[in-house]
């Protein structure tokens, strides 16, 4: 670049910040800074500029997040290539239980569309009606606490697993004692705990046979433990059973979602659940029971949990508090069956290394938990959800080749689409105009077989932006089918 | 068992509680509850004697913390065999750095002596004068916040960055940038961390240089993360940077302690610290520098940590707030080297498995960091730490046989042993009369090759309790040099 980018005018009343962000995105625009070029470093044009550098760490981020800048950690700052910018949506988007983290905005479209207005990916809850009062009791409850010295201990503090323990024979059914509870930094600790558990086990690289589709993550998370997952097909009603006897090598677990398949939203009948713990026993597997939403259930009885089925011993139950409160907690748990290897491979694993969760952390969540307040958010959660699935049935039920489907519980729904050219449409579309949803093929745990279609949140967001998110959506269904 | 064991007496003033632990002290001690035997489960008792099964579980609980019962997760809870009781010692010390994690005391022993009185086990600070207003003005505030429906960012809260760049600066002398920390549940976490970010990036199982003797639960964490280890030795002066070259394999990763070996103590001097950034260089591999105690430095200046001195971009810095605070917080950091592939795993990782530490923790941490009171309260406690070392040295130093070391930093000493009988009998003396030690030869990272002595902390107990486990230690160790 020759001469300055700018000048900094300290006498019109406008904030530096503001020129700041003004000045660059002008010369963005302008082509005075190049697309694809690196800008300054912030020190630089700090200096050379006279202002405070996080006033410029500040404006690149708001420019980053217009879709103007590109930042990626650990490179150079540039300007985005405007005509395919990828919305880098980390800091917005990096929660989600979903697999698609970032969106290719159609070609052309202008950058201001390209931050996500409305944040419709899966696996965000709705936390505007948390009793603010309560939280904050609770808090002040656990900060009010002699502070130990030491680690929490391995399975985490007694009085948050009764808490724990309670909660889940309360909103779950499940009858589990404290002693069973082990306190975890949110599914994907658990899960990674139950995969490093397993692995310690068998002496080897355990197989864990996966839903397809399901959810990456996990998938990934329990492969980076040292497991080796293996797919198993998927129905309408959850896992196919049938399909873990077909198996060409017994696997060690099956990781299943039996209350609320995700994505797919099926809900394992009692017959399978059944014959699922049967094949479980004989086979000699461990079940990890992901529970993650099972909260929410908007339509037809909720079913036992696998774990209060069984009476074998081999099912481990995951759950957490980030769909009932929220994923900014870390706040997690298993429920261990009756099997001493299960307990003994955590507890060495936690001696090593201790329980993640933060004891102040584990004194609050027990103190919320035992005021009610979660309870009661609970309730007021589940009449906002189910008003808010019939927003989406409104506006998407019924569309000739595109199926809306998974909306009996939990807080996400499914849209089939004809097609990947039509998926990869909708989804761009979609980001084109600021709104953010996740592509049904991420979650394809076989290569090559991903299925068309689109995955979408619908309690995060407040009414007014969930209805234009789905007005939109609706469109860009209706513009491919 | 024949007959009931005990009767509670409900007319006599005596709680329930009380009477249920004195009968079954009474009953294990008289023999009517035999040794090694199984007790009723809680609920069977609770029924027998028509009391609640809370109150059986907290008998129970007392007892085994009296050394009267043995309860271990995931199996009955037995009568203890008192002739040779394993304390196990779990809730009280699972959460050192150590290794030993249960001892057995010497045989004989009555076993109200059996429950650590004293807990010198290494990794314990003092939290007696955290400053509690500002602990609890800072929970208050992040409390206090808008309660976000998404994870914490994946490298953590940016102004928590801030501030641990902003302490490592001023505890550490290590110039950092926000961008460049990335927030961890302690030193475990990131260890793990680091361990997966370097099996994605060779993609293999990374061979990973440890320290001989070290650390031997960050070892077990490198290896359940997919890495092998490899031991290299470690004298006076800690790591042999010579030991490096010689090896087999060139690895993948080198971990150490320089500031402070682990558990030895030795402080890896500066030209040995270039020859290992050099060897790191040449060699390709990174270093991932542990340090978990330099902001405590009793004697010779604070050298300058590795990734300060490193030009190359391969030094990863791993420390935490369990020393400077208390490792009930569970929050540690990493500081990364310019090296994109370094972050862009840590990224990809972090965006199936969230930054574990909760989102109110991180801004609770920034907001104490802010108010200047960790900085006043490391003051406080290098001069508290000083006061200690200087007992220890009163206490140990000088025995013939014996020699003490390790005491130039950090809140625990060494003291070398003539021979594995007599460090046993140090360490099972000790327990017997309540006091928790390690043994040195539990931190070999090469099986066959322990080195007798013991290890102990002097930061966790108070004054008069570190008085009395000195007079203890130096006893137990005269009457075996």
């Amino acid at each position: 670049m020759d001469g300055p980018i700018l000048v900094i005018d300290r006498g019109g009343g406008r904030r530096v910040g503001e020129q700041l962000v003004d000045g660059l995105r002008r010369g963005i625009l302008d082509g005075a800074l190049r697309q694809g070029d690196p800008v300054p470093s912030t020190r630089a044009l700090a200096a050379e500029l006279g202002v405070s550098r996080s006033a410029v760490v500040a404006a690149y981020e708001q420019l980053a997040g217009e879709g103007y800048l590109e930042m990626r950690q650990g490179a150079p700052t540039r300007v985005a290539e405007l005509d395919h910018a990828h919305a880098h949506g980390h800091e917005r988007s990096g929660h989600h239980r979903g697999a698609a983290r970032a969106h290719a905005p159609a070609v052309g479209v202008p950058p201001e569309s390209v931050a996500p207005r409305i944040d419709l990916l899966p696996g965000r809850p709705s936390t505007a009606r948390i009793d603010t009062r309560a939280w904050r009791a609770a808090w002040r409850q656990a900060a009010a606490l002699d502070i130990p010295s030491n680690s929490p201990p391995p399975f985490g503090v007694r009085h948050l697993r009764e808490e724990i323990a309670d909660h889940l024979r309360h909103a779950r059914g499940v009858a589990c004692d404290a002693d069973d509870v082990v306190v975890t930094a949110g599914t994907s600790e658990a899960v990674g705990l139950a995969a490093s558990a397993l692995t310690s086990i068998v002496g080897r690289a355990p197989v864990i046979a996966v839903e397809h589709p399901g959810y990456p993550s996990a998938r990934r998370t329990l492969e980076r433990r040292g497991a080796r997952t293996a797919p198993v097909a998927v129905d309408a009603d959850g896992l196919v059973v049938d399909a873990l006897r077909r198996m060409p090598q017994v696997p060690d677990a099956v990781m299943v979602t039996p209350s609320h398949q995700y994505p797919l939203g099926g809900r394992l009948p009692v017959a399978a659940r059944l014959e699922l713990l049967e094949w479980a026993g004989s086979a000699g597997a461990v079940v990890i029971e992901d529970d993650y939403d099972s909260e929410f259930r908007h339509l037809g009885p909720p079913l036992p949990a696998l774990a209060s089925l069984d009476d074998g011993g081999g099912v481990v139950l995951v759950g957490s508090f980030s769909k009932v409160l929220t994923p900014w907690l870390r706040l997690g748990y298993l429920v261990l069956p009756q099997s001493q290897a299960l307990r003994e491979a955590i507890d060495d694993i936690r001696a090593d290394e201790p329980c993640p969760v933060p004891g102040v952390v584990q004194d609050a969540a027990a103190a919320l938990l035992a005021s009610g307040a979660v309870r009661r958010h609970i309730a007021v959660t589940r009449r906002d959800y189910a008003h808010r699935r019939r927003l989406v049935l409104d506006a998407l039920d019924g569309i000739p080749g595109a199926p809306l489907s998974g909306l009996d519980g939990g807080l996400h729904a499914v849209v089939r689409l004809p097609g990947h050219a039509a998926s990869a449409a909708v989804v761009a579309g979609l980001a084109a105009e600021g709104i953010a949803v996740a592509s049904l093929g991420d979650y394809s745990a076989v290569p090559g077989d991903e299925e068309p279609g689109i995955v979408f949140g619908y309690a995060g967001p407040g009414d007014t932006q969930l209805a234009e998110g789905l007005a939109r959506i609706r469109a860009a269904i209706l513009a491919v089918v």
